[in-house]
């Protein structure tokens, strides 16, 4: 029982903790609730009540079934409802009318047949990757409505007039939707698609320099500061994984009016390309945070010699990426950022040229006191070997970030 | 007219090739057919029909909406409608009863203010990340039959007699989803976990080797060939993204009774883990594919030296993923496997060798013809210069991968 106790209070605490985050959320659920409750005046209001009959009850359903969390998936889910009711709706008493011609006996056997058929052919079809993200829901809906219309068909006799009331208390559902999604707090999946991206970028600057940091400052602060640094390190680890959601956004957020700074038919799918750099940003990051883990470690003074460049380059980079998230953000063509870029071009320049002098400079000092001795090239070659093996990826992924950097820059154009 | 038809043609051809590449899509939807003109027998005879009433839909209802592609996520999603509608059912009775009791006029207001607070709260707790994996569903139809029983309370008065009909109706087309996903051509989502972990090791090898011999290669084999090996190497891509489906599928597996070689509590988080290791390296080939297609070019004299050892350590490296994955397709424990981690080792310790004595080679060949001047440094830093700055991210890849190896190493154990 104290455990069950425990895991209550876990539960709690995570929802409030949640509410209290993204209020978004919360008030989603408040939305619901009174799309809800205005849906049940159909029932208590006995004029309206009769109007439909009994199928009231399938007002609820669409608005229980079709609220979703952005305007943008509403919308699309209502349009997918009605669309698929009313086809397979007219399908259903197209076959039904063919069935009742054939005679008692054939009866049951045509509407078998063509309800076997259809459900398949259906729900095959809902593999295709087009009507799998678009279409999913009305295929599903489709299904249902037409084995529901034709197989009832043979019990009830007023069938077009239930269809009618159907496609009509379907109507007043979404309706009700469309009006509580957009008229109350609306949530636009577009805006979600636009914070993530300007969000998504800010973290990867923050992951970049932590990371950066992380390394050069090793083992001299404190365990506080570092668990700090090391959630900070983290936060790339959610852009990896955005493409599901930036996908379903993009979708959604098509089918949105325009809103804020957005017109109608806003280029979303350049949001779409924008999250793939992004994503290979990170990717670089990752790869880079897997190398300064790594057991192999740099001489102290190597280190020392390439920290400053590489710290340069890195608060270069940041700032950059930081200007770039600001851009997004207002949707702007700053002048900082071509000032920023070239910044980073040069800096990247000059680690370089640090690298390049790396392995000559050792040659200098050792040989005064080697006399230059021929017979230890291994000695050498090991202590230029490591520091490279750890120092260049950090090089290729500069080189990779301003490829990144200048075609971001093509592509946003507000 | 003639763009809908070749639409209409590129979609049948589509899904035609789906059909031939993957038959079972087409079975499970041949499944969901069969199912649906089952249940549709509930309407056909009579005597049945009178038992369960008018309700019989729901269980079309059911079948339509629980039937999944995997066996897993069919038992999930039916136990969580069974689950969701059994709770709210009672609910709905106990808060109607309480309506019932405070008065005509207080009835309604009893019944609108309980749909808002549990429908606003249901809504809000499908938010927290345990309810969203695992309860999405059932939260959704908590919700759906909580409004709908206490609102329909108020006009049917038969209302218990309505909620045990509606039970036993879900109860039938439950148990038919159960029949037909399990006997007839059963898709395990445990299956479908483990065949895609071995698939996608498979994949990174064929990537690996691909993208190596594709730098070394150059300019001198033909377009065909060359298409051919560009599509080996993005056999990678769909490793990024393979989180969630894993995710899904591990969630599913849970749910399934032992099956094949699987017993009913496999641990199937260690898929998980596989999986993240596997995204882990898939990032390293991303990484080193963007490196390799960098403007930057090695010259070719020290591509040439670096072409054996590189190959060397790449063939060896396939080698050992694809015995891991036979390994984990039979789920046995080859001896094959630490032969090959060895080997691999070993040209991995070879390739460093050769990284090392690369810088100094040069060197005997050059100081004859420049007398040992020591003003032109950066010459010669320039020409050792941009060959590590792309052959280094390989062997930083070579180590992620042993490291990577010696964990799944670990983590196998049948």
């Amino acid at each position: 029982i104290r455990r069950l106790l425990r895991g209550t209070a876990l539960f709690v605490a995570t929802a409030w903790g949640m509410g209290v985050a993204e209020p978004k959320k919360l008030i989603h659920g408040l939305k619901v609730g009174m799309a809800l409750s205005l849906v049940s005046l159909f029932y208590y209001m006995r004029p309206l009540y009769e109007g439909v009959g009994g199928n009231a009850m399938w007002s609820i359903m669409t608005v229980v079934v079709v609220f979703e969390y952005t305007v943008g998936a509403t919308l699309s889910k209502s349009v997918n409802r009605t669309t698929g009711t009313f086809l397979a709706g007219s399908l259903g008493v197209g076959v039904h009318w063919v069935a009742s011609q054939s005679g008692d006996h054939l009866e049951p056997i045509v509407i078998g047949i063509s309800v076997f058929l259809l459900a398949s052919a259906t729900t095959f079809s809902r593999f295709i990757p087009t009507v799998k993200t678009r279409f999913d829901y009305g295929a599903l809906i489709f299904i249902l409505t037409f084995s529901l219309v034709s197989v009832s068909g043979y019990r009830v006799d007023k069938l077009i007039d239930m269809a009618r009331q159907r496609v009509s208390t379907i109507l007043i559902g979404t309706s009700l939707c469309f009006i509580t999604s957009m008229l109350i707090c609306p949530i636009w999946a577009g805006d979600e698609l636009h914070n993530l991206t300007h969000r998504n970028i800010d973290k990867l600057a923050s992951s970049l320099e932590g990371c950066i940091a992380d390394y050069f400052k090793g083992d001299s602060c404190d365990d506080n500061s570092k668990r700090d640094s090391s959630k900070e390190i983290q936060a790339y680890k959610c852009v990896l994984n955005s493409k599901p959601t930036e996908e379903s956004m993009a979708n959604f957020a098509r089918w949105e009016p325009a809103h804020g700074h957005f017109s109608f038919r806003h280029p979303w799918k350049g949001y779409l390309k924008i999250g793939s750099l992004i994503r290979n940003c990170a990717y670089c990051i990752h790869t880079m945070t897997n190398c300064t883990n790594s057991e192999m470690q740099a001489p102290e003074f190597l280190k020392r010699q390439l920290q400053k460049p590489c710290m340069e380059l890195c608060s270069r980079t940041s700032r950059l990426l930081k200007e770039l998230a600001i851009m997004m953000k207002t949707m702007t063509r700053s002048s900082k950022l071509d000032f920023c870029l070239q910044e980073m071009n040069f800096a990247a320049q000059e680690l370089q040229d640090a690298l390049r002098s790396l392995p000559i400079k050792p040659e200098p000092m050792l040989r005064p006191a080697e006399d230059i001795n021929h017979e230890k090239p291994e000695t050498m070659a090991a202590s230029h070997g490591p520091p490279l093996l750890e120092v260049l990826p950090l090089v290729t992924l500069v080189s990779l970030l301003i490829e990144t950097a200048a075609r971001i820059e093509d592509l946003i154009g507000g």
